[in-house]
């Protein structure tokens, strides 16, 4: 099927757009009266991203409301440690929580490897969505790095310094690599599984990217998110690590199509460590998004202006925030739109 | 009195030193068995910080059995906002809650502005402390930086985005400054009473620095923490801005005399931003303390080779986890001072 809008996939291969291609990270749903509607007919969180007719459904709505260039599958980055063998239950309020955690050599050989079929839910969602967004625009596939979902599987749950993963990296780093590589081995075959069911491109999430230091990051993170990156040459791959100011000449290295900054992340210095062949995405605060719509228009222009016209996605630098407005989000979203097709 | 040991200060001011002076934040208590055994006397946290001759006790506890160059009062910023009119709780496990927040224009006007005698507890406090250490250490005031405290006052307690203060900067951006200004000129009295009861050098926390884009964090931060180092003339001044990777040149431009990095700040990039008039502090990931004895002697070996001898003041790169074995934190206190007395 030939995409109607393919504005992403061409910028993320660094080709020339007509404008710039525009999405919000966490806008399947979160911010949308419609997602509540369909939410509220489930018992949870789990269950929506369990049903493939639902999570296909909450996926498309911000096509259709906000008028975004690609759609991202409705799903958690914590399917991987459930596939792998260690469940997690979500918690209104508190967030995910693994009633069990990895402590000992027993319960990493207890994990297995996730192969393709293990995540079914996940590929019947996309190919749901894929048939229902009939071209429209392209679908976003998506993963955790395994230094982020290796610290929830350490954890058990968030945390302010994540001393546990980190204890671990210190004390039992071979440890640490045979779980990261055995993370990074199940999420090529689940990116992949993506790939084949329909996605046009796959985004890899490091939210906790910002509490290594920079030797540590390159070692236990990136070392991982290369493996994938390497593996993975169906469709392009962008690179989302939050917080990794001091790491971004690095990941300008890794064999990946595109970069995401966060908010914080000055975009003229970004440019220069991660060098002129990647494209890179973001960047907007999306407290941004809380301003009045004059002030966001501007805002979004400056960004706009500073990433210039080639090789840039326009992105918030951070999911957006669930008490948005969705008239603001949508306001972003037209002014990337008008603003960067201005010759 | 003349102070025994003023390593500390002498490297502060930026002279040169017979050693690297040494010290960890959190030292105060948190992972040493005498610190709980006081701890274990009172009903709470909040109990302990406004029972001098007890805060004294635990200020005091760290020189005796680690061997840190100075002491740091044992307190809380958090104090700050209770002096304004704004009190708190501590809940164990979940950490300060605010009942009331300031949201409304009203709120902000019943605030006073904290004078020098609001906080007789921590001055008392103060007081025995400096008696007490007859002159073998310095001791270390401190407080919070205002956005830090703002944050704090707005949100009501921790935040994972911290969305409710940022997005008072973007909606009333006035009012932000209005609160700002009354929490700096708090600080401002509360630091001058601090010293006035003996404190030897004063630390400004900022502990949520990482969460604003730089334009913002010199607006809404910066500006405030140089309005404190402005006043504060008596004695030296260090900032500690933890996660502001991309302010490190402007607060180099503060009017402070040193400069703390978290362990993710680069050693040799953070002094080319900071720029070389500025002291040094930091900055060791503090879950190398997780490590085993030898590999925590080179990391620190490794950190003060990186920071040069003159103009450094070896801490942690953020607070000692509470969970720290206290002869590991005790290896590194000793390895900076053996190995930085080498020729």
């Amino acid at each position: 099927m030939e995409l109607k809008n393919d504005l992403l996939l061409r910028a993320a291969r660094g080709e020339k757009t007509e404008r710039t291609p525009v999405w919000v990270m966490r806008q399947a749903g979160r911010i949308l009266k419609e997602y509540r509607e369909v939410r509220g007919r489930l018992s949870g969180f789990i269950e929506l991203v369990q049903t493939p007719d639902l999570a296909a459904e909450v996926t498309i709505q911000p096509v259709d409301i906000l008028g975004v260039d690609a759609a991202i599958i409705f799903s958690d980055i914590l399917v991987i440690p459930e596939a792998m063998g260690l469940p997690y239950v979500m918690e209104e309020g508190t967030g995910p929580i693994f009633p069990k955690t990895i402590q000992s050599r027993a319960d990493l050989d207890r994990l297995k490897v996730a192969d393709e079929d293990s995540l079914g839910y996940v590929t019947e969602a996309i190919k749901v969505t894929k048939r229902e967004l009939n071209g429209r625009v392209p679908l976003i596939g998506f993963a955790g790095a395994p230094w982020t979902i290796f610290c929830y599987m350490v954890e058990g749950k968030g945390s302010k310094t994540f001393s546990l993963a980190r204890k671990m990296l210190y004390t039992h780093p071979d440890f640490a690599h045979t779980l990261l590589d055995k993370i990074a081995d199940s999420t090529i075959n689940y990116l992949k599984s993506q790939i084949t069911a329909g996605a046009d491109i796959v985004q890899v999430f490091d939210s906790w990217a910002g509490i290594l230091p920079a030797v540590q990051y390159e070692q236990f993170s990136l070392k991982y998110i290369s493996k994938i990156a390497d593996a993975i040459t169906e469709v392009p791959v962008i690179v989302f690590a939050k917080g990794a100011y001091a790491s971004r000449k690095s990941i300008g290295k890794v064999n990946c199509n595109v970069v995401g900054l966060d908010w914080n992340m000055g975009i003229q210095e970004s440019k220069a460590l991660i060098g002129a062949d990647k494209t890179l995405q973001g960047n907007l605060d999306p407290a941004t998004l809380y301003a009045d719509f004059n002030k966001i228009k501007l805002a979004t222009r400056k960004m706009i202006d500073q990433f210039g016209k080639d090789k840039h996605i326009a992105n918030l630098g951070h999911g957006v925030y669930p008490d948005i407005d969705p008239d603001k989000v949508k306001c972003f979203i037209d002014e990337v739109k008008e603003y960067s097709s201005r010759n």
